[in-house]
């Protein structure tokens, strides 16, 4: 674990001088939208997305990758843009309400609603900006389609429209889509900038899948507030909860044969999302 | 103008029925998204921007108009996506506070705050879809470019955060971020794709840039609220406002000597604007 752990922190160093070097400058003009976004996205993130974009590209291996490597990092950088937008716009007083994250304050209880709501509206305009620099509008496509409103965007409606019956059969539906389709979309499109097969992508596939709807379950039961009446943990309870999580992660680690030993570091995050918090 | 008129009515029905064919059906799941998406949409738009990118590209002319018609039509209705997204999200209570649109409800007075959010988030994102399917990464990336936080949306932000100095030395740069960026690029984008020269798609960005200003300006002066401190008249009066207009439509025109007869139907549609409420 202290080698994962070693691995996750040389990672996040290289997407943060990514996104250092992607998003516009802090003097930009306007200057306050340009503060406002770096706030966010240089608020202690952990990166994990962006380090499985890289994860499953190297897994695919092969000499694609050192062509690849700017590519790579952009499109890394990319969806960590996409990510902060979400909690950007999940926080503000209209959705979640969140003055608090990470233990610093959320964008809005910092800059404004307007400002907020604009900082993220501009991370996910420059998403698609460095996205289209890729030369490769497969993956922009396929970006687009997993975040739109038949995808992460349409998790977080049905997540706040929550009504008073039918919550067990919506939970599956919102954490793909609120979770699991970004994970998803992370390492499908790391794979085919590395040029994976089609049994490689769809492997990695199933295996974000999976991970993805343990990432949801796990970062339920360590919500303390336990205010999301739409988690697994409210509807199954704790101990169902963690069953369900270890057998994700199981299944997910299973996806991952086809790559022999260059899928090690993959089975080792799907085990670190499943051990979190204990 | 009575041709012209019918021209428009013509065109906006081509552009109806793009969007119905390109946005999700109301019934995709989860509906209450797709129902926000569609109200807002359909709900009076003149499609002056989409109309602007098939003028654009007829005006080049040749044999690729015919070849790239649905190339056209996607380009054209995304950017009706991102012109809609910008309208429901400038329109929320932290922002300008409009509950009218075009004498209807504005998207949150209709929906609520938070699905109006997540309204303008999809159609962002699903105009983004769009654009990845035209094959075409350079139109994707000058969209991005124009409407991102150092172009649109930056001219948002200094409308927003006016402060009591300085207006004057603003307007030029709010009127060309809020209005002509996404104009100019409407423009751009249409020749691109119709495969327009170097010069032709220049003399249509320095059209574009001044139309989109006397767009704002013609736009300030019939806003009967006048509530805009950094408006164009609110600084330098109605009198200088009209002749500034006319005379940046006149230098439109003027852009346009380029395309000789093909540039008709361009040079009325800037009388149109200059025009607008007298």
């Amino acid at each position: 674990m202290k080698e994962l752990k070693s691995y996750l922190e040389r990672e996040r160093k290289i997407i943060d001088k990514g996104l250092e070097k992607y998003l516009y400058p802090a003097h930009a003009y306007p200057p306050l939208i340009h503060r406002a976004v770096r706030y966010s996205v240089f608020s202690g993130g952990k990166r994990l997305r962006p380090i499985m974009v890289i994860a499953a590209a190297r897994a695919c291996g092969g000499g694609g990758i050192k062509r690849a490597a700017e590519s790579l990092l952009r499109f890394a950088c990319g969806i960590e843009m996409i990510h902060t937008y979400s909690l950007i716009h999940d926080d503000l007083p209209a959705l979640d309400n969140d003055r608090y994250r990470r233990g610093k304050l959320s964008c809005h209880a910092k800059y404004g609603e307007a400002i907020a709501i604009l900082a993220g509206d501009a991370l996910l305009t420059r998403a698609f900006h460095i996205l289209s620099l890729l030369g490769n509008c497969g993956v922009a496509r396929e970006v687009a389609e997993a975040i739109g409103s038949t995808g992460m965007i349409g998790g977080q409606v049905e997540d706040m429209t929550k009504s008073a019956t039918g919550y067990a059969k919506k939970i599956e539906y919102i954490c793909s889509r609120k979770t699991a389709f970004l994970i998803r979309v992370s390492l499908r499109g790391g794979a085919m900038i590395a040029g994976g097969s089609a049994a490689q992508i769809a492997a990695l596939d199933r295996y974000g899948r999976d991970i993805g709807f343990a990432f949801q379950i796990t970062d339920d039961l360590l919500d303390v507030k336990q205010d999301r009446k739409t988690s697994y943990p409210a509807v199954f309870g704790a101990e169902n909860s963690k069953n369900k999580a270890a057998s994700l992660i199981k299944n997910a680690k299973k996806s991952l044969d086809i790559f022999g030993d260059s899928g090690d570091i993959l089975k080792r995050l799907a085990d670190y999302i499943g051990t979190r918090g204990k």
